[in-house]
């Protein structure tokens, strides 16, 4: 085992390396992300969302006969049982979404006869149950707050393009689809960000793929993660117009504030994701007849990259969530379900990761995540307090 | 920053020092646990858990009309909304109990209206409110899967005693509900172990608290945590009769499996709980007339002890869930509550360090949680492969 001499304390772990994995690669520096050996860019445009779970869960790329049989167990799997959408149906119009989701997986996990099978078998159909599911629960739920009854799955129809149609009530065409599942191809998998790593961190105690996963939906909620794209639709919808972009990028960066989808913890250059989005986001935009939101972020790009570089003598890049968030709005996602959405193609990842987290092989047998804390708590000097009851306390 | 030079590379960050907190201090080598300051030992016996609470959110044991105002409030915030029974009321009636409460914060979640608010003053009152109602949830829950109508709370009981009134449906008397009052204080609060870990990586994201403890609740599930008291009391089951227990050291110890309830990751001594739970074991063996667990329990410490001395010429001691299991078994709290039980406790501890996590004073602020990884997935050689479409596939 290697030594790291590296500042840990209160620094998030940021830059250490503190586990081994076959999963995915992220190279900052370079700007590559790699999934179970394949580069993203050779996967975004050649391979569906399918192929991409099953390269993740089964460490090769399917051939057609896997692929057909993997896709046949997706569809099979892809209801959620009547008891769910009624509990769904108790709940507030108005929830979070993300706090949906996140109820939703004990809910599945509670019909799942497979909890207590700690075998690799049982958390691989558990990891096939909940990629099939997490479309259907989050489109069940945008249907049940709008008033609607969810739709059933169609079988007929490919994971992306069946979200999108248990979402509007209609299929979609052959470019939107294609569009959902090359997104959803995209945000896969990224080692060991934060979702990943709680998930992670819940399987270490042998906890259950639910409760690790519900943990990761946890994490992805907060706006420093998967809630960032979110972020960056409402400032471009604050920002209004193409005109206004320069005196927002300098009233921001004048109020030391950030630019949502601008910075990343771990890449050097633009994110490789960001450069496969632009472009979506673009086409997208002329379908719909409304590039302006494709437009107002393009020249944020440039201007906040200029601005940032002027201002602090140091380049910034676009990361997953600048151009995500334009197509999303596009194609007719609500805003509230870009985090969801991210879930939704996430939760290949987070599978395999708890997967691995388990029956990790060669490496020495990852431990129960449990690091040390530093005491600072001075309440009585350096010494322990001395305990006064109830009736003599100030 | 100060430098540490350890083996980080899959080792779940044992004994790693990550962040500096303000909470507790676990002295394994001493065998202290302090409580933002007090002892263990002073705590026990002589507070009760609002106090501890209060103690944990607050950073000073209250004084008489503090610790009225909160005890207030909590009770005033008891209760559960209909809806959340409504939707337990659709479960599965063999669900695992934590995968219940795992789903329940997020139900609760969707009814409180401050998730939204980043203020510590929202943070402080959802807190309160998760400590006031996780018993009321779990007792619910028992008495759903029981086919019986879960009991509102009871206003004239204290937090302990209301538990086992809602759980059993008749007042407990004066020792029942301080034994169950001195549980709740000697698991409250235990550093950074995986559960509270989980709560704070989540809680780093900036997702509310209901989405960080939900996290911890999933951790806190896994057998390697705290579902370990459930399998100690399996384990005496299993036994059976103290004549027994001899023989089921040997041949545990033989085949080279543990004894639960002995070990532990951090101290390096008895853990001083246990030596609390103990003695509080025999007594409620004896108040129900079956001290045949704790009977066992004692023996097998002992013989546990001197075996695993004999065999690794080292000493291995007992940790806290040793005597709760055989104290709670007493109690007559069914064994797939005793994590549940560990919950009601910890929320506390819980949210003293999702609070301390979001707003922590004079420190370096801590950062979301983003460690690294070392790619090891060697599929095609050191080189990315090179992509196949589908049908050239083998």
């Amino acid at each position: 085992m290697e030594e790291e001499c590296r500042p840990v304390l209160n620094t998030g772990l940021r830059g250490l390396v503190i586990a081994d994995t076959r999963i995915s690669d992220v190279q900052g520096a370079a700007g590559k992300l790699i999934y179970r050996g394949y580069l993203i860019q050779d996967l975004a445009n050649t391979t569906s969302f399918e192929e991409v779970a099953y390269l993740l869960l089964f460490e090769k790329l399917p051939n057609a006969a896997e692929l057909k049989g993997f896709k046949e167990q997706l569809t099979a799997e892809r209801d959620i049982p009547p008891e769910v959408i009624t509990a769904l149906k108790t709940r507030p119009k108005d929830a979070v979404v993300m706090d949906i989701l996140q109820a939703g997986v004990p809910l599945l996990a509670h019909h799942d006869p497979d909890v207590t099978d700690q075998s690799m078998e049982a958390a691989i159909r558990m990891a096939t149950r909940l990629i099939a599911k997490f479309p259907t629960i989050i489109a069940a739920w945008d249907r049940i707050r709008n008033g609607k009854e969810p739709l059933k799955p169609s079988p007929n129809l490919d994971h992306a393009a069946n979200f999108l149609y248990m979402l509007k009530g209609k299929e979609p065409d052959e470019e939107d689809g294609r569009f959902m599942d090359t997104c959803l191809v995209l945000h896969a998998e990224h080692s060991f960000n934060a979702s990943t790593f709680a998930a992670r961190e819940v399987a270490s105690t042998r906890a259950h793929i639910y409760a690790a996963v519900a943990a990761a939906v946890g994490s992805l909620s907060g706006e420093l993660h998967g809630g960032a794209n979110m972020r960056v639709m409402e400032m471009l919808s604050e920002i209004g117009s193409v005109d206004k972009v320069e005196a927002y990028v300098n009233q921001q960066f004048d109020a030391g504030r950030k630019i949502f989808g601008l910075g990343h913890a771990v890449y050097d250059t633009d994110d490789p994701r960001a450069h496969i989005l632009a472009p979506m986001s673009k086409r997208m935009g002329e379908r719909v007849g409304d590039t302006r939101w494709y437009e107002m972020s393009q020249l944020l790009e440039k201007t906040g990259k200029a601005e940032f570089k002027k201002r602090k003598g140091k380049d910034i890049y676009v990361n997953v969530d600048f151009y995500s968030a334009s197509l999303y709005y596009a194609m007719g996602i609500p805003i509230d379900l870009f985090t969801p959405v991210f879930a939704i193609s996430r939760i290949s990842g987070w599978t395999a990761h708890v997967i691995e987290e388990y029956f990790a092989g060669a490496a020495p047998k990852p431990m129960l995540y449990r690091p040390e804390s530093e005491y600072i708590g001075d309440y009585c000097g350096p010494d322990v307090c001395e305990f006064e009851p109830l009736q003599e306390r100030g």
